[in-house]
């Protein structure tokens, strides 16, 4: 087992990755859905600028593609896998956006005997795993999918497949993070419940649902109290990975890429402000979000900002909070880093029960397979306490998650 | 004189802002355009909705506006004064971005004699001051003004005044910070030669030009290469305020106006990692860059994560820099704060010699007429040299201002 006689560095990683394998919706979908359920297709005559590949995912296609690109073929599009999104193992000069199909990634991309295999390599106990073709908090579904009720069945079969096929494979090493419905928030309501009834954790949700052209988390009809009333009710932490909101901070088009890809983080900041400044945490005092792969460095300086705005501007613009609103920082939120040295030098500014940690396997930012030497590096000179709540205590509460060497080679 | 006997708390704020009084364009015109110069009008039958006010300064109208309000006349657009940036001595409840008249303002706002009275109030010696009218790098001029011959008359104009009628009241207190044609290469490097040869002593320069439809910082045919090579060859620092790329952050339509306030600052974030990352900085080693009003304890994270981006993403993204991005922070920026608690511990990791204080009089964020006090409390601990390079010795290097008690009461 991992960590085994060193207890203070057993990390579970909040934030990774899972490559869908082409079985998820197979057989888990109603009869009058299962004909039109994703399925994976290798085709060889997609060209640039085919309709039916979205316009972000354009630049996956792969000209002249003789081998055959492996396709998610769903409702009327055609979705390729990013090389980026499977790069474990891979040497970092040979890291491209071109499209990967199954045969090539490390199978512990989409099967769980081998991401345990390659958590053990990694020092990891434990993971909760983000969706890659459905994106961070199900954008596919809930966003794109023309029909509604496929949406629903598709996420039902994703969040089933999640508990019993992924998470079910080993209960003790890997955490259960579950997709809602966002378009309609009683529907979300029930799934929440039923996925919570079969063991889900954690619900992924979206870093500003606003920009995926949902209300906002300020709308003045309460939109999302439902879902938030039963996160706290069933002890659901909202996880909102970065990218979730589907939008990039991108400074000019002809910018390199390489700043794009830095930047992808820094949304994590906006959506820190956008609910301290909010009155939804005021409403829902129980509410536990983790920030996943935003990092934690900046986090003193948002809350220093927060708390300086507010008193400066807060007259004025009506803020409803009696406080300084850094305190709901303390109350709600888990930063997350895989690799951050300011931001751990700056975790008494921060708060050692506020931090966890990630190993972002399989993608490109990722420590795999170095995540536990990282680890003792980043932590050195930690108390043994403090160690233990940043690696895995914090998680182990916020997911309700015990870990155990169950499934561990 | 401010300061005297306690050398180590005498403060050059490098980010301040003047409203411009009525006459700056007054007497400086080329004869052919003095009828289209700049000019204020006190119009009492403004409607919302008039299309002369542009859009983003609806709000400023005032329904039913019986005392009227003070119009900036230019072409065929009107522009109020936003209340808001001219606080200066009001209570923060009656903050307002209702539009503001002259005699309402407190004469600091618009008259260097009385600027420097409220500087000596607030225990400040030298200033950098923003233009307000023209927006914080001349986007009026650059941008929206359609006849550019008549914007580079007032560019020259705006120019003349600051260096002769703001800075050139008090030398030793006010430094002249100019604008540049940024719709043209050619024109910007002449301006900047002539207004060097006047006294100025800074540029203002867009956070991101490509925001304002001008070519990026990366274009391809080296477009701000002229620029950027008369800044090193005349020493003249590009100060980069926060909103000079007319773009601020929304986290959705109904979030309250709080959370866009306390985000302004971010954009500063992209900026950094966007220079950082290009290749600019690798063919101008002496360029330096003031990053106005962005705050501070962002900084290391920033660093920390352009290195990390390098490391893992570089190779793919082909960046051309064969060292980590973080170095040329060290070369070339200045962060700038005005209250910044954690900004201030983590100056280790940020650079001593990077720093420098702000007081952003009169606007709604500034420590006046604190900003002394509030420059101690931060500073408590700090070595006299280092408190002497935050307060003012960084700020004298690179802007190349002696400041002098000249002016002062």
């Amino acid at each position: 087992m991992v960590g085994a006689g060193d207890d203070s560095f057993t990390i579970i990683s909040v934030d990774d990755h899972v490559i869908e394998p082409p079985d998820v919706w197979e057989g888990r979908m109603p009869a009058r859905f299962a004909a039109r359920a994703p399925r994976v297709a290798r085709l060889r005559d997609i060209a640039p600028g085919d309709t039916r590949v979205p316009a972000k995912m354009q630049e996956h296609i792969v000209q002249a593609d003789e081998r055959g690109t492996d396709y998610w073929v769903f409702e009327d599009v055609l979705i390729p896998m990013s090389g980026l999104g499977a790069v474990a193992g891979r040497d970092r000069a040979e890291y491209s956006s071109d499209p990967v199909n199954f045969e090539e990634m490390r199978p512990g991309c989409y099967d769980p005997a081998a991401r345990i295999a390659d958590m053990d390599l990694d020092g990891v106990l434990g993971s909760v795993a983000f969706p890659s073709f459905p994106r961070f908090c199900g954008q596919l579904f809930s966003c794109d999918t023309k029909d509604k009720d496929l949406a629903l069945a598709c996420i039902e079969a994703y969040n089933d497949w999640m508990i019993e096929a992924w998470a079910g494979y080993a209960p003790g090493r890997l955490v259960s993070l579950c997709l809602i419905p966002l378009w309609d928030p009683q529907l979300a309501v029930a799934e929440m419940h039923r996925a919570a009834g079969k063991g889900a954790r954690a619900i992924a949700f979206s870093e500003n649902p606003a920009w995926l052209g949902l209300p906002s988390i300020h709308d003045r009809n309460g939109y999302w109290d439902p879902v938030f009333s039963a996160a706290e009710d069933l002890g659901l932490p909202l996880c909102m990975h970065i990218g979730s909101a589907s939008r990039s901070i991108v400074t000019a088009d002809d910018a390199p890429r390489s700043i794009s890809v830095a930047l992808a983080p820094f949304s994590c900041q906006f959506t820190l402000m956008d609910w301290l400044l909010s009155d939804v945490l005021l409403k829902h005092p129980r509410l536990q979000i983790v920030l996943s792969e935003g990092g934690i460095g900046w986090i003193p300086y948002v809350l220093d900002r927060a708390d300086y705005s507010w008193e400066h501007q807060g007259p004025w613009t009506k803020t409803p909070h009696k406080e300084p609103p850094s305190h709901l920082f303390r109350e709600h939120f888990y930063g997350c880093f895989i690799w951050d040295p300011h931001g751990v030098r700056a975790i008494d500014d921060i708060g050692v029960d506020n931090v966890m940690m990630e190993s972002d396997y399989p993608h490109s930012d990722s420590t795999w397979p170095h995540t536990l030497s990282a680890a003792r590096e980043a932590l050195k000179g930690f108390a043994d306490e403090d160690v233990h709540k940043i690696t895995r205590g914090n998680a182990e509460r916020v997911f309700r998650f015990q870990p155990s060497a169950v499934g561990s080679r």
